[in-house]
């Protein structure tokens, strides 16, 4: 059975999103909208929720700033998903945080505590974060380089799982007759020393249902794809093609089983966006409907992010320039600097391709069609699901949960019910043990 | 009328709550439960519910650490507090967050975000910090010392406050038809440069429904008196004595117009902690059971938090000896200090008085009789309200809810609908303008 993340981004992914009829314009603190969302995801079954961040306002070119509704002004995503964990039963929750702008006591304690208000359904999408506007909100001039981020990113990540250990699931007895709390020999001192943190611990929040809530990643560079390989239990990718795809996937389960681990507990889902209609020609009318709403510098503004280089000093008709790997995500830059050669782009028509759907790959037509794209993928080594970015919401997520979905469960591909309670349940991961059941020496306080 | 907060705390104030037949032993991880007491303090029209927080499991003697359920490991404040204002309509959602182990960027976030979820109804509560046991899992080895901790919560705050304003409240436009999401020039950057922090923004979440969360503060000391009065809008205070409480009262509001403020736009909440029953006998009753429940040494050990030093050195029959200022809450250490000295008490009476509510002033008596001390201070220049201190939950909140307050409401005391939609409403303070519409000019980026 496939997995499927309902990646949620305010009033959609496609960069004109809100300006379309069947969107929310004011998504981005619209409550019962959001309340929707999550029913409609639930209702499809999604094993999860995936919500993006960045701790500082998008900027890109005012003229697309302005345009924009896409994490320039939003809920923060920890807060929302507790507000929908109230209004759901069974859908994982994950959202992003950052490693290099957060403190890892502070990360672990918010999933620890989503993870206990949810039942076991929360995620961490683990993250470096990428860009100077963030550096710039937490006193930095400027961004940590690559692999200090990856260093840092490991280091804490190392800690949060540490502390999410620091209580024996079974440390608290609560016995009204004794008196006894719990036990103190089921407490445990962290004691962290390292390069970058230092943290004792114990964490206060009990061991999470799930253990540890569910680690997500999505490392494309090289750097990136060993720390996924190392850490992740879901990844999400940018392929913008099949044997992109293919590739990665082939290349990341290597990784996975050369650092000991069962590549079933690492679930690959390539992003993975989409227009779909009664027939072919519905959707590619509706298509170029979506397209006609992009203003032609907020779309050349969604390539510029993508490749981490302002494209303003080049003409818009003209090829794609050869320009270096950004100090940001790599993993976005090559999918599309490969994507534009390979198909010798434009940047106009390299933007158009990313406009839709905020860089991920494009699926358009009818449901057999966008059906037939998906089993492809992930019958043939590409993916072991998929995130889905609907363009615009809730038109669109409506469409892939009435239309899409049915047509995966008529072919066998997708759950028709839940098979248990915790995001782990749904993406067949294991529950961790605790570091001290595994022979972990608790250290001095 | 006078304004009432519920303070939650897992099952309970007491020191020994959980224990308690009518308390919730797991409430510290238990949705269902903490949903229903967050309705029975709505169905009580209470102006706001108040989460005390540390960053940290609060550690004291093992002997009285094992045996509490109190900040040792819980959910975390504002995810609880989302999930909460998914239940509930009207009332206020007051979280803790520490300006010393906290960002202002992400604290500014986190309270606007929480704004918009509940609907205009988040406060947040400003605390320093107080424990070594915290700063060590902030990298740090000790803890700031009490006059920095305060340059810095200045700071902080101030950051907060400027952040709320990124956007003026009208800087999204929406219009799906031009394809103009926001205004540029309603949108502001901040770049604060200061002593602690650097911080450019803008913030991204839109600005607040109530402009900005209300601010919370509890300072006792000279320079915490100092600091509520520049900056709080409702103040929770640690009185034990109703005459410490007028002195208090009186001095905060001179400081609040010494400060240039009205002094209405700052209300001031005495933490009061009861047992109430139909009779005085009856409650005096249920309270020595309460206090049977205690084991000594952690009574001894909630006046050693209290004091900010170990007393086990002591004989717990003798005095309490003559101890210095902690680096810690100086505040709760006066009120203690000065109600031993008042009453000569010994190690384990005034122990014995300060288990039951946190060191909270503690009625104990029939429905007339607690509503008479409430009246009272209310009435005398005490308190513009209180700040309700459970002892165990929810059998205590239910009778405060059941009891107490129809009596108040009987005596035309407090209200008996709530007026208005937001926190602000509640406590009767004005929407603050953003500082830009009061002629602030925005920097450059």
């Amino acid at each position: 059975m496939m997995h499927l993340g309902a990646f949620f981004a305010p009033s959609g992914h496609h960069t004109a999103s809100w300006r379309h009829p069947a969107a929310q314009a004011d998504a981005a603190i619209n409550v019962p909208h959001q309340l929707e969302l999550a029913r409609t995801a639930e209702r499809g079954k999604f094993d999860l929720i995936f919500l993006a961040d960045s701790v500082a306002a998008r900027e890109t070119h005012i003229e697309h700033m302005k345009r924009s509704t896409q994490y320039v002004a939003n809920f923060e995503p920890l807060t929302l998903l507790s507000v929908l964990s109230g209004a759901t039963k069974h859908i994982g929750l994950v959202a992003t945080a950052s490693t290099s702008y957060c403190e890892p006591f502070h990360v672990a304690r918010w999933f620890a505590s989503l993870d206990w208000l949810s039942g076991g359904r929360a995620g961490w999408n683990i993250v470096t974060s990428a860009s100077e506007a963030e550096a710039r909100n937490f006193g930095r001039k400027e961004h940590f380089d690559h692999e200090v981020r990856y260093q840092r990113a490991r280091e804490f990540t190392e800690v949060v799982r540490g502390l999410w250990d620091s209580w024996d699931d079974d440390a608290f007895v609560r016995d009204k007759e004794s008196g006894l709390f719990f036990d103190p020999e089921k407490m445990h001192y962290l004691n962290h020393q390292g390069e970058f943190f230092s943290v004792r611990g114990p964490l206060n929040v009990p061991r999470p249902p799930q253990g540890h809530p569910v680690l997500v990643q999505a490392g494309s560079s090289d750097t990136g794809r060993g720390f996924a390989a190392e850490v992740a239990e879901a990844i999400f990718t940018t392929s913008l093609q099949l044997t992109e795809a293919r590739d990665y996937y082939a290349d990341v389960k290597r990784r996975v089983v050369a650092a000991g681990r069962d590549p079933d507990q690492c679930v690959i889902l390539p992003g993975v966006t989409y227009c779909v209609g009664k027939t072919d020609a519905e959707a590619q009318e509706q298509y170029d409907f979506m397209l006609s709403l992009v203003h032609p510098i907020a779309a050349r503004e969604i390539a510029a992010l993508t490749l981490g280089h302002d494209l303003a000093p080049y003409p818009i008709d003209g090829p794609v320039p050869d320009l270096p790997p950004p100090n940001g995500s790599v993993g976005t830059y090559l999918s599309a600097m490969k994507l534009a050669r390979d198909e010798n782009l434009t940047i106009r028509q390299l933007s158009i391709r990313l406009a839709t759907g905020r860089n991920r790959f494009v699926i358009v037509g009818s449901v057999e069609h966008v059906a037939d794209v998906l089993e492809e993928w992930f019958t043939t080594g590409a993916a072991d699901g998929f995130n889905i970015l609907p363009p615009y919401m809730p038109g669109a997520l409506d469409d892939f949960v009435d239309l899409v979905i049915p047509e995966l469960q008529r072919r066998g591909l997708f759950r028709t019910e839940y098979s248990g309670p915790t995001l782990r349940d749904h993406l067949g991961l294991s529950r961790p043990a605790s570091r001290y059941a595994l022979g972990g020496v608790s250290r001095p306080a």
